[in-house]
């Protein structure tokens, strides 16, 4: 066996073969014209204004006008923003968007634009794309067509895709016969390989592409991809699944290989997956593909990439605090890959490995591993992309060795994400594509990766930006949602519902002062899903046992409100650790009680987790720590300290969440609680309770109080020794809540204190540079999510003239793949609403729906059982119609028509309410505007409006929305304690301590 | 002349005698026995133990039982809670403390600390002082006599003192002519001196020792000085006028030269004055006196001394933000004191020198400096304390020196002060006390002090404690208050009444929108000192009025809300200067118009310029730069912005700083302000709008609209256009208002925020180890300062059974002393009310008074016009008495008493206010209790209630006296604002900015 530093040596020889030859070719370098040079002259030397070129070249395709061009090119490249070169400021430098300059610069834009999509796609026709692929042949390198798009959100975008694909096959097939053969790229190791090579990216192909619930998304997906792979095998084109983002990875998998497994697929091998070397679990992934490949018994192709997507990996784990699935460092990843490139080329009888690359040490290790493994060069291939990496291409072929070009098809709209990835990868510091062919620089661009490594030291785990003035109080992690990639995170999340059915019936009694107090009358809770279920039954308090309930409580405050607050603390720590515990019999029982989704429910419980933690921490900060303002002579504090009874009345809309939020901030802070939790979700509130009674929490301190909102919910706010109450309602009982707390009478010493959080009737801006699909998506995620029961859901959708019927087309259309079903089931987006009564609730509202705008969608195809109502979208509402003043809580949509930005932001801001509101716009003008002049409680750009973190994302409304409290928000602790000064004068004739003395000496 | 070099040498030999000498004397070290030794090894060992252990000192002669005194040894002396050497903490390690072996210590303690007072003190009867005289005179030593005591508050008080002067020299004149002459100690430069001689202290001779109005202090202080002198004449013995605080000096100084030039003074030598060389000016003082002296013709003695106050002095200065008067170095005061020594050698023809020091150097600096100045021992004397350096007065005794030993007489009670400065010195750091007489220390402590000085650095400004967690967020400081004491500031106030006073009778308009409305009907503002004095006649807005005001503040808040929070503070930080700039003419104005004497109105401009500026400072930090949560791929920040218009309702008890308080506070966060000043003070408002519109401030932005509350007032709050409501006043107003907010007709499209700080009705505790001197001052201060008118103000003094008697003849006699007057007059203590309605108010809880409790005091001795009433002290009042639950809001007190500190807690919080409340303790351990369960928005412990400080004391009530606002704090603005909360998805198909790849890279 050949030592393996043999097989080094003969890797530099190799590298330094191929750079010698890139370094000839060289002069056919790829990029030409002012543009172009310009943009990557930028971009390399001024990191800020790279991002905001691409983010400028993002929008572009959707521009429509020359002013619109030069409006966003003013707003994303100002030169008084951004250091820039002296070149782009020069030409940057107009005064008004409409000026003759402006629009000189603009059409070269679009120009340039268009020259750089040249460059990297084939075309938007099949003409286009033989005639590129007759350019590649002459260079004697093969091909893989990949038509541009990804993700897609409604059948007709999946149907066509799927038929791009059937009609590109349908043209190309035929020509391609006509192609001479050339043994470089048409040999493969057993004979003739197809010279059409197709790749095809399966979250296209269905709108329900969704890991939760593996076999519909199977069913959904393999419904059209059998068709291609029928039409291949046909026609003879290979087909190649590509890898996307880890999200996607384990079911592209399972999706690929169950096709292959039916019998009429079973024997095909033109067909290819990809190994991503960037994933830590990549060598795992190889061997399950390996052992799949020899069970079927039939060989297929496999593609190793080191992966595109490591920036969103990267972003999307840190914003879930979970650990990215990719490697930290690109040496990783580079040794992974050359580890199972090695494995590739042992196991090439089952499998005909392709090397994806740019990366001239890689390529060269491949080689020189192929070589001491005996396997010629019929026997793999090395793809790049198109427009990337030229002189390597031809290095390469002159090398003898088989290049195939990926090359992606279509038009520049849905190519956008695919080129930015492009454009990362060429300027990206560490790129091998950055670096150019000095040979001087070969050696060190050839080491080994395995020795370039840094010296050890621990990823950074920096979360927000490292300033002292955003440094965070205290260490503070939110709860990551479940990841429904993982099939164990399934399997718990179905255990758990066959858990919780099992203890459904059961009763659950009043608790006050830590005993149970069962009652005469009782609040059944039932399934919504299916209403016949019954999921538990809880006491209904009367206003006598409310009496009781304000007596326990109130002896217990004498002795919590003394407890240290790091032991107050430490039981909702406790809590918390419990939560996570039973994290999946929660969210389980969520779906049950309140017709939740698994991914609803989920969040319902990591939201819970964090506002238990997060007051926590936050009280041991505030009261623990006190403020100090020592003077010589003189100790001042500030200490924060409970207000005595506090009642927390909660909704269902996020049964767990919004009770745990107020409870915990109000027991954080020391005050004791009397919960009464909606009549809709009482079993998850005794739940709760429960957690709390497991860890011997004080009796009296937490009360449990189901009941009758009119009559005892009302008694108890009336109660004088309830010093506190914090409310989540609707807006008429909030108010009703605050007019009465000031009334005290003689016998009352305070005067109560209320926060509430209460409706809104939210609105989200689609302004004309909108990325529409994304748009669509958020709209419906914010406006559909638990059917709309949210009051932060999106009610309004507020779109600009230029884009108007295509959003709505595309809302339509997308609207009509999601899932309804029962809660319970994994693949269910909407479920069901609360109750009978919110059944009523909708039809009243969408009959008013059809006297006030035009039905653009109403979905009737509902479960038989369960409190079902399908998503409605109405259009062309007028902004102060019923409909689009009233909070509707159910899934009801308006679209409203906006004449300019203006306009929209002045039909956004025009209703009571003001909790959350959205904006996707891809101005940086118009952003800036909604910011300031967008005025609700939560305003989230480019993304949905519901779902705020803890800590990151404050959240509550302004205006009749609610009081301004911001839960989970650095000043929510503050509502629930007095203030208190205390000044102690400390010179005792003369006397000062040392410590003052030395302050002034 | 003799060279200087050698005039050091000379001192060095001088001090290297001392030094021998006092080793051989150290055999008779002056403190024995084991309290005292085991008391300074631990004070020595441990800084903070010192303190407690000092503090435990201060308290002890109050201690009635033994029982008392094992309970405070054991708060102020936990072994858990300090660190302490073996010895002590075995002697601590008690049980409980009315176990056998803690009484056992407690009898010990008791005794211990009389042996060490009685190291200190002479004695407390003529007797025991002559015997201790005799015993100075065998170690030929001289003597002068300090009757203990300072600062005194009633007649009473002051006569006893100048009684026991009398006394005294009746009974040691005559025994001193039956001691044998000593011409060591008994021979002046010109002849036999006085045997027996005396220190006085003049704050000790009035109640009303003030400089604030020398005149009055001035008759006040010679009425009893004068028959002192006369006796000392008359009896042959000398009289020495001692110095004080700071504070007091000038004063003091022109007491002395005053009642010497009075004709049957004018001719008196056997007197003498003090200059302290730790002043920054003493050269200055020694300047002034040397000319009086000469102009006056004959010679005085003058002793030089470092000073006794440097803590005091520095602490307070630090508490005012003002600088200390004190040099900051230890090395500067010596320097400082050497050449004033050598000046008073100089001029020994005109007094005769007195140094007083224990510092070896400058001994021996002094005595070179006479010999090189040809002066014998005769022609001066160097004092020391008695109990302190007695090695250094043998060896001085020994070398021929005229030693006098400074000897304090009296009851330790009142000699506590007196202890606790000379064990402070004792056991400093850098006192040469401290230092043993080692001759290996010689060389190093007797360099010159001009040569000592440490490497030159800033003196540190630290203020306050230097933690992290503490640090402000900004930098802000208060506004210092007017020192009094300084002459040209009194001119300058007296001046700015003048001023004033010719601009009474305008007229002033109201300013809506930046222009002046004239109105029909006028408010007439007249001086409560003489109401036929009209101050200004201000505008009486119509409801008609208020809607243009409040449409003028709504088009305002368009452009106002977008401006620059910088730009907005700097508005305020300009409007602090000119209030600054005009310091005195606007505290001249209050004084007209609300009826406040000097310092309260002083004291009012400084609190509004702090608000001003802390505002100003808050908001940029708050709003400049916005808290962020920054992910990767998403931005996230928390916004404060203003709410809307702003009506501000302020009272007459701070006419300037609570309107100042809520304007700037509205301003800062950018909203725009209605401000609906009191109808009693409204000139005042009228010239703090003049602020503004001498800034040029945006029209519409700050409107000024006086009115009638019940109609004007009413509509103005109730306005749909209206957000924000900030009151200062009654509790029915503000519960009136606080119930209209939520109420929302359907055109309204908020709710309105109410922050309101009401009423009080403030106890202070008096526990039954408090010093009671200190408790009856800082009782009627806070009760009857601004003649009670302050929601802050105390009305019920909390005493414990043990000291109610004697409380309540401290305070009585107290109250009797306090001057009554017109407030323009700078001697004025208690001021008129602010109307006639007052009055009538205050003669219905003056019959409610006598029947519900026994009237302790009833001044009548008012001025004949003005609406003056007089204190009155109320004591057995019942705690549920009308006199003792409902708020006052004028000069009466009411006693309670309390049978224990339990009690009196329950007392202090029985009623429905909780805004400010005091305790007066020495007991850590109520200290602590206090803390915790005396349920007020701002509790002082050991001073008195009124006077919060901006920033270093947040002010604001709790229960009904608020709802929790702390003005001044760090949460103020916040009430003022909407929070909101942006999110920024940034990831645009996986492009995320470099910055924020970097924190997960």
């Amino acid at each position: 066996m050949t030592p393996v530093h043999s097989t080094e040596a003969r890797c530099r020889e190799f590298g330094w073969e191929i750079f010698e030859r890139a370094r000839a070719a060289q002069p056919r370098v790829w990029h030409r014209g002012w543009w172009q040079q310009c943009l990557l002259d930028m971009s390399l030397a001024y990191d800020a204004l790279r991002v905001q070129l691409f983010r400028f070249i993002d929008v572009l395709p959707v521009l429509q006008s020359d002013d619109a061009i030069a409006r966003h090119l003013k707003e994303y490249l100002d030169p008084d923003r951004h250091p820039m070169p002296a070149l782009g400021r020069l030409a940057l430098s107009y005064a008004h968007p409409k000026s003759l300059h402006a629009l000189l610069i603009a059409a070269m834009t679009r120009r340039g634009a268009r020259m750089m999509a040249g460059s990297f796609i084939a075309g938007n026709n099949a003409e286009e794309a033989i005639r590129f692929v007759h350019g590649l042949r002459r260079r004697r390198m093969a091909f893989t067509l990949d038509v541009l798009g990804e993700f897609t959100s409604s059948h007709a975008q999946a149907d066509h895709y799927q038929q791009t694909y059937l009609d590109l096959m349908n043209e190309l097939c035929p020509a391609a016969r006509t192609w001479g053969f050339d043994s470089l790229i048409d040999r493969g190791a057993t004979g003739p390989m197809p010279r059409v090579n197709i790749s095809i990216k399966l979250t296209a192909l269905s709108p329900s592409f969704d890991a939760i619930d593996p076999p519909s998304a199977v069913r959904s997906v393999c419904h059209r991809l059998r068709p291609i792979l029928r039409r291949a095998r046909d026609l003879g084109a290979f087909i190649n699944v590509d890898m996307e983002s880890y999200a996607y990875h384990d079911l592209t998998l399972e999706l690929f290989t169950r096709v292959l497994e039916e019998d009429e697929f079973r024997g095909m091998t033109d067909v290819g997956i990809v190994i991503q070397a960037y994933l830590q679990s990549a060598e795992a992934h190889f061997d399950r593909l390996l052992s799949w490949i020899r069970r079927r018994g039939c060989g297929i192709a496999v593609r190793l990439v080191k992966g595109a997507y490591w920036d969103m990996e990267t972003a999307v784990a840190a914003q879930n605090y979970s650990t990215p699935p990719v490697w930290l460092h690109k040496w990783q990843s580079d040794v992974c890959y050359e580890r199972i490139a090695r494995r590739m080329l042992e196991n090439r009888r089952w499998l005909r490995p392709a090397f994806a690359t740019h990366n001239v040490r890689t390529m060269a290790s491949v080689m020189a591993a192929a070589e001491q493994l005996g396997a010629d060069a019929t026997e793999y291939e090395i793809q790049l992309l198109n427009g990337m990496g030229e002189p390597l291409k031809d290095a390469l072929a002159d090398m003898g060795r088989c290049v195939r070009v990926y090359t992606p098809y279509g038009d520049q709209v849905s190519g956008m994400g695919y080129l930015i990835r492009r454009l990362l990868e060429n300027t990206a510091n560490d790129s091998f594509l950055r670096q150019s062919y000095r040979l001087r620089d070969a050696d060190r661009l050839l080491k080994d990766p395995a020795e370039v490594r840094p010296p050890s030291r621990a990823p950074r785990a920096l979360r927000f930006q490292d300033t002292q003035e955003d440094a965070p109080m205290f260490e503070f992690k939110n709860e990551p949602l479940t990841s429904f990639t993982n099939a164990v995170n399934r399997e718990r999340y179905a255990a758990a519902l066959t858990h919780v059915h099992g203890q459904f019936g059961r009763n659950y009694p009043l608790v006050i002062n830590g005993e149970t107090v069962p009652t005469d009358d009782w609040i059944e809770s039932v399934n919504p899903s299916r209403p016949t279920e019954t999921v538990g039954r809880a006491a209904a308090a009367t206003t006598a046992d409310a009496d009781h309930a304000v007596a326990a409580a109130c002896r217990a405050f004498r002795t919590w409100r003394l407890v240290d607050a790091r032991r107050r603390a430490d039981y909702l720590h406790k809590a918390a650790d419990e939560l996570r515990r039973r994290r999946f019999e929660f969210a389980a029982l969520i779906t049950y009680e309140a017709g939740k989704p698994w991914r609803e429910a989920d969040a319902d419980v990591s939201e819970a987790i964090d506002y238990l933690d997060y007051y926590a921490f936050h009280a041991e900060h505030l009261i623990h720590r006190p403020r100090r303002r020592d003077l010589p002579g003189e100790d001042n504090y500030l200490v924060y300290e409970p207000k005595g009874v506090c009642v927390v009345l909660a909704t269902w809309t996020f049964p767990l969440a919004l009770l745990a939020n107020m409870t915990s901030a109000a027991l954080a802070a020391g005050n004791t609680v009397i919960m009464k939790p909606a009549s809709a979700t009482p079993v998850v509130a005794a739940w709760f309770m429960d957690v709390f009674r497991g860890l011997d929490l004080p009796p009296g301190v937490l009360n449990y109080l189901p009941g009758d909102g009119k009559t005892m919910g009302r008694h108890l706010v009336r109660s004088t020794e309830v010093h506190l109450v914090a409310i989540t309602g609707s807006r008429e009982v909030g108010v009703e809540v605050m007019r009465a707390a000031p009334d005290a009478p003689a016998s009352q010493h305070h005067i109560k204190k209320v926060i509430a959080e209460m409706g809104g009737k939210n609105a989200v801006i689609i302004d004309d540079d909108a990325d529409i699909d994304e748009a669509a998506a958020g709209v419906l995620k914010s406006a559909f999510g638990f059917s709309g029961q949210k009051c932060t859901a999106c009610s309004r959708a507020v779109v600009l003239a230029d884009v108007y019927d295509r959003f709505c087309e595309r809302l339509v259309d997308a609207a009509g793949a999601m899932t309804i079903g029962p809660a319970d089931e994994p693949a269910t987006v909407i479920g069901p609403l609360i109750d009978g009564s919110a059944i009523r609730r909708m039809a009243k509202f969408l009959e008013i729906a059809r006297q006030e705008g035009r039905i653009l969608l109403e979905r009737t195809d509902l479960p038989a059982e369960g409190y079902f109502a399908g998503p409605v979208i109405v259009a062309d509402v007028d902004p102060s119609s019923v409909i689009a003043q009233e909070e509707i809580l159910g899934p009801i949509l308006c679209v409203l028509h906006a004449r300019d930005f203006d306009h929209a932001l002045e039909i956004a801001n025009g209703t009571r309410y003001a909790l959350t509101g959205g904006l996707y716009s891809r101005s940086p003008a118009h952003i800036e505007r909604a910011k300031r002049d967008f005025l609700v409680g939560n305003l989230y750009v480019n993304r949905k409006i519901t779902g705020s973190r803890v800590d990151v994302e404050p959240f509550g409304g302004i205006k009749m929305s609610g009081d301004g409290a911001k839960a989970g928000g650095p000043e929510y602790l503050h509502g629930f304690c007095n203030a208190r000064t205390i000044t102690e004068h400390t010179l005792r004739h003369g006397l000062a301590s040392s410590r003052e003395l030395q302050a002034t000496a």
